[in-house]
């Protein structure tokens, strides 16, 4: 079967490899049927990371389930799947409280290859989620919104949660990712009556605008909470999604904030040390981190999905098939795509 | 009038002022009943903090209301009121958002003069707040309680609140000070199941346990660490209130956390670089600040107070008449008091 490995920092290659086998009780084995390339795959693509010459990449994407260990109860074969990037086992204290992410019983080691024809899943009975139906039953927008369910349209809902955006706040989103982006669509779905996106880019400003942006704020730094300053007559926002993860942004982030309010990030940090007192004097939340995709796929995603409430599959402005994986990296790279869609399986 | 000033580290006094007057129509003039001192008086009073000499000390107290200003409606002379350490105006975008402790519109260098017979109070029609009656209706003990209501139990009641304690949590109380105390309180009223009082005094150890704290955890840093997880099976806590504020405390509180946890911190930062990464990988959250006095005061710590629900009163384990002051203050300082409380007025 085909797989995407990581050859060298700036080349990914689809190489045949055995077949994957279920080696624990709580694995699956899924067909691929769409995946996507990941911002955070960037990392290693560009050699900001370190990674493995070899190693299956990928770690979004539906399918359909080929086989179950004995102990996997919530899905058979034949049932169409969200593979999300993450694989909470459903009973531990962090999957309890609705941070699968953060799953205790994690196998550390294993996430990739969900650019391939077939995926080791693991922890699949309570990670995995089904989706009513087979992929021919869906339009082919809907299917790409299924594909972000995986992770980005999760993790940018993770920032909206930990900014605990409610009814009516005015939100801002740091960030004009696929990520940002997903923030927007969040922001909104949570109730949010003004969203001042952070965005420079023409092309991301119209999607933010889209998903229900209000407002487009396209400097940065000083000028940018100043900026935000002047919409908020002097208040700051209610809430804030930190989806970059620079200390700029983060910094940024933390001085447009209301007093009160939480930013709530998912940006991978780039710098660990911070000055907290700001917050603590200005009674600034910080929250954030690895999102719970199946807990949120559950409670609220793929049901706005189906209901044509949010279209997040809008982020895929260019696809691939598998067989030109480098030219979806490519494109990322080289800011050609805001994300990239990867079609495994035509049928 | 009498009022009590700082004189230099190690030395407070009476000394005769005239008496305050309304300078701005937010003004009131209090006849002050009862103050108390604040764990925070002691960062001046042991040099730690720079205070100018002469200025007039206390931030706790209630008392009565003498004279208004022609702006302030919500009180009027006679009154009993609870004078908060806060000022919040009431309308700007932090008091409307629940955080009055952040007020926009609060007078800076204006703190202090509570530890004496009258007191100009800025801000007086929405920060005060009104107690059904007059002090004699009262028994000594719920007195005690209210004057806990201007600052420590509202203190320990954010920390409780930022962390977002709800109904069935296991909490971690770090610091057995009267704000630790008020914040174990605080976990109680908020239906916390489990509370882990983090202190190695007796005394306190057995406040705690009367305020609500079913496990004691005496050891600090590592330690304490391994000793909650053991307590917790490994799962760490639903939620911790970091009432100390140095950089032991604040690890260990963060260390203590089960992922997607908020550590709600009231005790005043001692470092403000953090390594917020950790913070980041374990979904823990970090929130807190100043505490919004009247906003907990009007919405549910009065009427706990009132109903017998609360005695935080019992914090105060010596008292004092105001010639006694410094007496009040070496009794903290020695660590002889948990709480002093200030007799300002017999009548």
């Amino acid at each position: 079967m085909k797989v995407t490995e990581f050859i060298k920092p700036g080349e990914v290659k689809v190489v045949d490899e055995p077949m994957p086998k279920i080696k624990k009780p709580t694995d699956a084995i899924i067909k691929m049927v769409r995946a996507s390339v990941c911002g955070s795959d960037l990392w290693w693509y560009r050699g900001i990371s370190d990674r493995k010459h070899g190693s299956p990449v990928g770690h979004e994407g539906i399918g359909i389930v080929q086989e179950v260990g004995s102990d996997v109860k919530n899905v058979k074969p034949g049932d169409f799947v969200i593979a999300p990037f993450t694989h909470g086992c459903g009973h531990c204290a962090a999957c309890r409280a609705g941070f699968d992410g953060n799953c205790m019983n994690k196998e550390n080691g294993i996430n990739g290859g969900y650019q391939g024809q077939y995926l080791r899943f693991i922890n699949a009975s309570w990670a995995l989620v089904k989706i009513p139906g087979q992929p021919s039953d869906y339009s082919d927008e809907m299917l790409n919104s299924f594909v972000t369910l995986a992770d980005v349209m999760a993790t940018g809902y993770h920032a909206a949660a930990s900014a605990e955006v409610k009814d009516g706040d005015t939100v801002v989103v740091m960030g004009d990712g696929a990520v940002g982006l997903c923030g927007v669509i969040a922001a909104k779905l949570r109730g949010a009556k003004r969203i001042i996106a952070m965005s420079r880019h023409e092309d991301r400003q119209k999607l933010a605008k889209e998903f229900g942006a209000t407002d487009i704020v396209p400097e940065r730094g000083d000028d940018a909470v100043k900026h935000v300053m002047e919409l908020t007559d002097g208040a700051g926002a209610d809430a804030i999604l930190e989806c970059v993860g620079t200390e700029q942004s983060v910094n940024t982030a933390t001085k447009v904030a209301r007093p009160g309010a939480v930013v709530g990030r998912v940006g991978i940090p780039q710098k660990a040390e911070m000055n907290t007192n700001n917050l603590f004097f200005n009674n600034t939340g910080l929250r954030g981190g690895i999102a719970p995709v199946t807990t949120y796929d559950r409670e609220v995603l793929l049901k706005a999905v189906l209901d044509g409430k949010i279209n997040p599959g809008k982020v895929f402005t260019k696809r691939f098939d598998l067989d030109h994986i480098q030219d979806a990296y490519e494109a990322m790279d080289k800011r050609q795509a805001i994300k990239s869609l990867v079609i495994v399986d035509k049928d």
